[in-house]
């Protein structure tokens, strides 16, 4: 292990498989040796989760975009002082389940065009960007019927009919464009393990020695 | 009354009297029949209040100091939105017992040097100034044996002990310098009835018609 973690974002929209690889390629370093942390957002500290209950907990509408964005930024803040520095100094890998481009994409296109603001405030209170970043892309026809045939669609997925899906994986695939050097887009519709195959095979190039 | 608001905020060091002197003006400005909307910060919108318990209760060290300013800028933002603004906007009067000042002056002062950081989320997410700030100003040693004579003195008092009391009443002052169009610093060590007469000569010119 090197004495430099790697940190590790996974991205895609609601039924994609994200959490789904992001868990096998834990298991999968972990086989191999490493010392993993698998994380989420919004979430992945104690003060971030009460954060994220704080926001998606009650009326959708009780908090302002602006707002709201003000306190994914504080939930990510806690999570990254508290969960991942602390692991990245460690030589630890840390594999993220969302991160800040779920926040760049979501907020910047769904509740308005407040991209400029996610961004300056990304680069005030935050400033840390994954080593690398995978993009489980997927037609959303066929995400949005897996997810819903898991039943662990949340309660604000309904808002989000099929259009909204496409413009999400568009803005996820403009990302990509955008963060070229750290994204890696891999074909999520496809079989479980044609998709992990390609994830480990992307990772291992990145591992350390 | 105008159809334009009046937004008067009041700051000074615990024990200084603020809190009285917000509430006795606006007793005195109803008086007068003006619609007057008395509310206080952390807190002061339902979303805020929220936020506000989030962030005193349990330990205080489960915060750091960045997150906290991001949860203070989250809680003013909601405040600002479903109080303060729609008030102003229906042109009534806006008395809120602290306001940015108090978060420039604390988290500038007691946790750091974040000052550059408070003022660029203040100009990123907020952007309102209140166009009237009182300061009552009082010697630290006055301040806090009143305070404690009240015993509504926050639990984090003890932490702040007289020479943080100083620097943080030099605070004020040095901010009613550098935002001395807005700012009027009134003598707190006296009667209360002589502060609240300065107070009310002081608003009573800048009244709507």
């Amino acid at each position: 292990m090197s004495d430099t973690g790697l940190f590790i974002s996974f991205e895609g929209i609601d039924g994609s498989g994200k959490s789904t690889q992001a868990r096998l390629l834990a298991d999968h370093l972990r086989d191999l040796g490493h010392d993993v942390v698998l994380t989420r957002e919004p979430g992945g500290s104690p003060g971030a989760e009460e954060i994220r209950a704080l926001v998606l907990q009650g009326d959708p509408d009780r908090w302002s975009a602006r707002t709201e964005i003000l306190l994914f930024t504080a939930a990510r803040r806690d999570h990254l002082e508290r969960t991942i520095q602390p692991a990245l100094d460690a030589g630890k890998i840390v594999i993220c389940d969302r991160f800040a481009d779920s926040t760049r994409m979501y907020q910047g296109l769904s509740r308005g065009d407040l991209r400029g603001i996610v961004d300056e405030l990304h680069r005030l209170m935050i400033g840390v960007e994954p080593d690398l970043t995978v993009l489980i892309d997927m037609d959303p026809t066929q995400g949005l019927s897996r997810a819903l045939a898991r039943q662990t669609v949340e309660e604000r997925f309904e808002d989000f009919g099929e259009e909204l899906q496409r413009a999400m994986r568009k803005g996820f695939l403009d990302l990509a464009q955008e963060y070229a050097q750290r994204f890696v887009t891999i074909d999520g519709a496809r079989g479980i393990d044609d998709v992990t195959a390609d994830v480990q095979q992307v990772v291992a190039a990145r591992l350390p020695s």
